[in-house]
């Protein structure tokens, strides 16, 4: 170690800016963990083959997707009662489906609801494994997302990886970006916010962890939307950690300190 | 199989009754999976020589435990605000040390606070490791214990075992044997409770656990307080499974149901 000042913490080798120790992080899930537009893509693609229909898998994985931001505005504005992730796909699910040529009522109650439990069975991004064990070995690593519960344990039994714990919006009854779930997984934890750590691929969902104290690591997923697909814009340095993957973030966060 | 009646389960050889498939198994933590008597006397003991104290560290332990009911009631019954278990485990402490003559006030408060958290630290029996990790092969395993989150968490990193989920009284603002803890886990597990069984030492949990639908496991700890202590008495047959340990417990259960 010499004297520079302390670099803007995008590389490897940025040692762990001083303050309190981080003791734990919590992980966005949907685009920072799993995967959901290939998985989606891929068993619409499969599913619209078995129907005869003809669909561009990676378009519809997209608008089911799109839906669900503004049905937990809805949510979160009391225009509609507490509804789980599940439901919410559930309504996107019968929406969209019309409009992408899927046979909604022709297909069996149990197949349609089989299909809408994709989002049970999204598969991580191929670092997560390995980089959530080598996380965990020093750190308590729990979910923070605003799916619901039974789904994040799926997700987590699907993928072959464990958590410390699974925090999610349900246990709050508030979705991300407020403030009542990032405190409350502070407060499970028993930790203060700035011991703990949001990981998400996410700025926003960071911006909103940051203004509770807690800090923050952006872990940039460029093909979260497909190939190509829009980024949120963020400035260089913005968060305490950028790193390209978890794997990367734990070289960066180095051992627990004491 | 045969056409025989079904017998009452307590062998290993007893396949599972008929009825709901079982998907999930919610873990009693204290005692049913981590001998919190042989922790807290071993740490009490190491403690006491330190301070130069003769202690009876069983009876300290036992004491220690003890209190920890009466305290539960008083905030069950609204006579104290909700406390964590930690908050607990600390008011009883302050109160018997001076009766089993340890150093209240000449031990500084952080290490108190530290021999307070070795409930954080107590070891699983020795079946638990093997035992979760053949039961979580075929269904979903969590706790569902009074301890707090927390303090879950950190037994369970202390004993090297893996939870698909942390479900503690602490997310209900309940304690067991309240109906809101046993319904809570099947929520949020989104289950109905005669596909979610109750794994307890503890034959007044399972009973509670029943009275809500749940299915219930028996899995005698007859050291649970320490060589030659009580047991709850139960009658043969009361509980769905009965087994010695986990792994004999996985056995009895089998794989999966489709």
């Amino acid at each position: 170690m010499d004297s520079q000042p302390t670099p803007t913490p995008l590389s490897d080798e940025q040692p762990l800016n001083p303050g309190a120790p981080l003791r734990a992080l919590c992980f966005d899930i949907f685009g920072t963990v799993v995967d959901w537009h290939g998985s989606v893509a891929r068993e619409a693609a499969a599913r619209a083959a078995q129907w005869g229909v003809r669909l561009d898998a990676g378009a519809f994985a997209r608008a089911w997707r799109a839906g669900y931001a503004p049905a937990m505005q809805e949510v979160r504005e009391g225009r509609l009662p507490w509804t789980s992730i599940d439901g919410l796909h559930r309504r996107i699910l019968d929406r969209i489906a019309p409009e992408f040529g899927l046979p909604l009522h022709d297909t069996p109650a149990s197949a349609w609801e089989a299909f809408n439990l994709v989002w049970h069975r999204l598969d991580p991004w191929p670092d997560v494994r390995a980089g959530l064990a080598a996380l965990r070995r020093d750190r308590v690593c729990t979910t923070l997302s605003n799916g619901n519960v039974s789904l994040l344990v799926d997700l987590a039994r699907h993928g072959g990886y464990d958590w410390d714990a699974v925090f999610s919006a349900e246990l709050f009854a508030h979705y991300k970006p407020d403030r009542e779930v990032y405190l409350g997984a502070c407060r499970l934890l028993g930790l203060a916010p700035e011991s703990v750590l949001m990981v998400a691929a996410h700025p926003s969902d960071l911006r909103a962890a940051a203004a509770c104290g807690l800090r923050t690591a952006y872990i940039p997923r460029p093909e979260e939307w497909g190939p190509g697909g829009p980024m949120e814009p963020s400035r260089l340095g913005e968060f305490d950690f950028t790193a390209p993957d978890l794997p990367a973030l734990a070289r960066q966060l180095g051992p627990a300190e004491r």
